[in-house]
């Protein structure tokens, strides 16, 4: 394949912005289409079978709109569906397991690496096993929690004392594993990423889109040129609130011009 | 219509649960088929477009099904998608509006009214329209809540300190309003009725599932026989969590042999 022309990125919701965030900060020239399929999030407290029904879809949305390959900007789908899509479709597919987990070893100096994620993607244990493929000698522990998403989405500020006491809650779980380095194993997590600091403010919190931008360039034959990347947003439902908290906490993206797609329909 | 042989029941999730639990605690010899969207759910943060699409295809698997009647155990539904379905379907269809309105000013004195629900309920006013033209001189105040149904979804109990903190910071929005009532608008609310009653102890919440349990027979021929209730469950995904809290906190359903359904082919 030449030079990767458009580039498909898509999330449960919009969470995904925060990956699209990190990826237009560190490149240029790209065009890029998203999907954020929020007539149906979240997908982190469904089924692996329905999860990955509903990822095939978006992938066949994605393809109509004619992108060479795709970035799985969602923690629950790369955790549970990566095979599953590779195996359906042609095109290269890419998640966000390998770039958090090889950042997540990167950082740690004790090698005790904690996950936090939604239900499904803690479930999956794909974190936890990519950690001990590239490093047997690494010790996990997986925290579930799945009010971060709804918190994030009804628009709880990160220093909302009913967000730090849940942040507070679910960090606790953590307690007496000795973690230096937490992955952040879901798309919608960094914005919460200063309270989480914060309640652990000895621990580095690994933002997964982040790794993942960094490491495009290896993945992707990217363009050249120093254009202003181009997004085209489209949603199975219209904005119902949380794409101005996306625009008020996001720097590199524009979140506008948003289409609306049936998602049933593919 | 002769006596109704079969009624249909479905909610977004598994909130319905609560009006299936107050049904059969006063009837007997019903035939009921009860249906939760749990792969979609929820939709009180949904546009009323995907809203209204989802929930014709849910009257549309319950036909299937051969019920005579639906009864929409969903405020989400009721208040945004009654007239369009009553337009797209000829069976009778009944929602939770009309009995949490009438039960709220037989139970208030003052005439001074709270409404609390889901995003979509709320701004659709449909709670607070129907007061009106029930009693002109009746006032109303409506309160989002959007984190009570994934608090309750997600296995918060009612006197989590969590949960304790989301239920004052909601009905602190009452404070100076002086109601005396307030109609729990979402049928998932009474999993936290106790939590809200401790919070307001003053005023009468109403369970729009009771209320309308109440004069079920004013709305349907029913069978007049004593035999137990019978009830088939079917949901969109499969159990995640939600229905080992139902069996927890409801006496009088059971909630066993659950079948899964692909809403998306309805």
């Amino acid at each position: 394949m030449g030079t990767l022309k458009r580039l498909g990125v898509f999330d449960s919701g919009l969470g995904g912005l925060t990956v699209l965030n990190e990826i237009c900060k560190y490149n240029t020239g790209l065009d890029v289409v998203y999907f954020g399929d929020t007539a149906r999030v979240p997908y982190g407290s469904r089924t692996v079978e329905t999860i990955t029904r509903y990822a095939e879809q978006d992938v066949r949305f994605l393809l109509s709109q004619g992108v060479e390959a795709i970035l799985i900007a969602c923690g629950t789908v790369s955790t549970n569906c990566l095979p599953a899509l590779t195996k359906s479709f042609s095109l290269p597919i890419v998640g966000v397991i390998d770039a958090g987990c090889q950042a997540a070893l990167r950082s740690s100096r004790t090698k005790r690496i904690g996950v936090i994620g939604t239900r499904a993607t803690i479930n999956s244990r794909a974190y936890e096993h990519r950690i001990r493929e590239l490093c047997p000698d690494a010790q996990t522990w997986g925290v579930e929690c799945p009010l971060f998403v709804p918190l994030i989405e009804n628009g709880f500020a990160p220093d909302d004392p009913i967000t730090e006491l849940t942040v507070d809650r679910y960090l606790s779980q953590f307690k007496g594993a000795g973690v230096d380095t937490i992955i952040m194993g879901c798309t919608h997590y960094p914005f919460l990423a200063k309270t989480l600091q914060n309640h652990m403010p000895d621990v580095s919190f690994i933002n997964v889109g982040k790794a993942l931008s960094y490491g495009l360039k290896e993945q992707f034959d990217l363009p050249r040129t120093q254009t202003p990347n181009r997004v085209s947003y489209f949603v199975s439902d219209e904005d119902t609130g949380f794409l101005d908290i996306a625009r008020r906490y996001l720097d590199a993206v524009q979140a506008d011009n948003v289409q609306k797609v049936n998602i049933d329909q593919f």
